[in-house]
């Protein structure tokens, strides 16, 4: 089997990779370990920054997004029991977060690949990449019957996620991996309720940090700083609420509305990134390049300017035989990375409670809110990262 | 002796508050360990925030300053071998940045403290505080001649800095101390030489942080970053120059101009507060009550503040016979101290090589110095801070 991009992981980058080169006239083959049930079954958050919106409606597979999503312009930082609203809109002067949950990003994207005909393996296994350092590389996997298949391609695209195949095939000594695990964990719960708040609330609160966040008009998702090596055995739906009430109080009467919880989970955190996201004919992007914490909302949008950035790339070598520009590729991307990695990190840092923290430093965290939410300057500052520095491509 | 206001120290804090109470038609009495021409005589760097210089034209003081002082429109990061100029002038709307050195400050008070026949004893001794608890306080101390004397008044201002007798005297249940001691020290130098540049120069450099600042247009000074356990003895003139040059490379050819060295030495550096700054009538201001390293130069700016707010206090006292607004004054202060601490700790840690932090650690400063020089959101909060946060009285 021969293909232009051998593409492995049908997540967000995959997906996105493989609409925009198809936009081009550039063919492409993905290998996905799941099966499309699972991926379009798995419940997960979705902020998107405009840019990743605006991508969304230039590929065509938006118009579920527009209708579907919900348009905020803005969100809260909630301390000492009082709300300071950070208005994106307005210190944007228009942007918009568009919460619109990931799996129904790829549903929509999926829909959009089905339709044009693009070929997805589903269920693959034992996927393995040879030769990209040559000009052929090759993918060898299993389909879903477990028939065995060689994949010969001109790039691969190692969009598979933090725990994907791809990555170790850099060479360990020509790979820098810079990683912080955070002592904290996120128990998040899907909640069958109205929403208690037009927007998203990050709460920094004595006992550790809150999110009140949105999915759909009728069930909301609340998480709550818990220690990451914590199990979800400890935590009964009375402890929990009984937390988010404590943590999400206010001294104007903030109501929180409980409702039916019908899923919950613990998920630790961390940064990671690998420099260099390429090496001869492979290109990482999205998590098998990097990692953010949650806190932020940059997954999804970093994978989506990863893959532009590849495609453009790939488009320029196509049609003018020339790789100067793929060369830059990772040079390119980890710019913008790095400064999503610090907006996480710091967002991280400022909401969280940590208890190897010094008075001091929760001193300094406090006033690092209290000058966020009292300068024009600094609440733009926060505003331009969470809807997403622009684009850079060069 | 009796006085209105007893002012332990004739730094930056005393002097300044002495002055602004005269203006106010207030009676004070400083004491000060050291002899005038210590004080003068202690080459001290001075940043003045836009507020500083106001306050002192306003007190009548600033007619040197505004001849002598070099007012600078931005100043200068450089890192990676490239210099990024922060364009203070323009991002603030017009504000200037003021060189003018400390001591230079503290002369200009003395003379017009001296000339309004104000009262200062200097080189006094046995310095003790009385009844800070009562309406009586009272201050004992000893003459220049080992007199003893007691001088009784109504509120008491330690402006004794951080080692000085005052802060002792809020008792230790009371009080609440929050410190970060930094594993950086400062070596500086007094040269004999034209500036090597018209701003200041804050170099993270992967050997370690330098400055170079201009204190006339004959003597510069200069700091690198050392480890603050470090023997001025292992520092010869030779090794300094080497490490200032390196540190302070450009690809554009920057040129360091040297010149003898006539002074080094080597300062620790750490972070303070202590809160409340108040009990009963005892009032602290400037370095007693808190300190911030000296990245960023808020030490002299924050003792300008507090004074503001203390003597607007027994103004108002004084005035109307109520103790309201003083009774604010620690909580009024430490809003705008806490803020100024963040900024010196986030200068402190984004310009030093810190070889306690992890490679991630080190590449989010890096992030953080290309976002701030690339984001006009982010390099105006810097200026904001830099040039001084807006006064706040309430």
């Amino acid at each position: 089997m021969r293909t232009q991009v051998g593409i492995i992981g049908a997540g967000p980058a995959g997906l996105l990779l493989s609409q925009l080169l198809h936009a081009q006239g550039i063919e492409s083959v993905i290998l996905e370990n799941r099966s499309r049930e699972d991926i379009e079954g798995t419940i997960r958050a979705g902020v998107l920054e405009q840019g990743t919106v605006d991508l969304m409606n230039q590929l065509g597979v938006g118009t579920r997004m527009m209708k579907e999503g919900h348009f905020h312009e803005g969100f809260e930082l909630r301390f000492n029991k009082k709300g300071h609203r950070i208005n994106v809109h307005e210190l944007t002067e228009g942007k918009y977060v568009t919460v619109y949950a990931q799996h129904e990003v790829l549903k929509d994207l999926l829909d959009a690949r089905t339709q044009a005909e693009g070929r997805i393996f589903f269920q693959v296994s034992d996927v393995k990449l040879q030769g990209i350092g040559t000009y052929q590389p090759k993918i060898l996997f299993r389909d879903n019957q477990g028939e065995p298949h060689e994949l010969n391609c001109d790039f691969i695209a190692g969009c598979d996620g933090f725990h994907g195949p791809s990555r170790p095939n850099i060479p360990q000594a020509e790979r820098n991996e810079y990683q912080k695990v955070y002592p904290f964990g996120w128990l998040g719960i899907l909640v069958e309720a109205p929403a208690s708040a037009p927007e998203l609330i990050y709460a920094n609160h004595e006992r550790g940090f809150a999110l009140l966040s949105t999915r759909s008009p009728d069930v909301q998702r609340l998480y709550l700083q818990v220690d990451p090596k914590d199990a979800i055995a400890n935590w009964s739906d009375d402890r929990i609420w009984s937390e988010l009430h404590t943590r999400l109080e206010t001294t104007d009467g903030f109501q929180l509305i409980e409702g039916p919880i019908f899923q919950k989970g613990v998920v630790s955190m961390r940064s990671f990134v690998c420099d260099p996201m390429q090496y001869g004919r492979l290109f990482l992007a999205g998590d098998a390049a990097h990692i953010v914490p949650p806190t932020g909302a940059k997954g999804l949008n970093l994978a989506a300017a990863d893959v532009q950035v590849l495609a453009r790339g790939m488009e320029t070598y196509y049609r003018t035989g020339k790789s100067d520009y793929l060369d830059r590729y990772s040079e390119i991307c980890l710019r913008r990375v790095w400064k999503a990695e610090r907006f996480s990190w710091f967002m991280t840092t400022m909401l969280h409670r940590n208890h190897e923290h010094s008075s001091f430093e929760h001193r300094i965290q406090m006033a690092e809110l209290d000058y966020l939410t009292s300068s024009r300057a600094a609440s733009l500052s926060l505003a331009e990262n969470y809807i997403g520095l622009p684009m850079a491509f060069e």
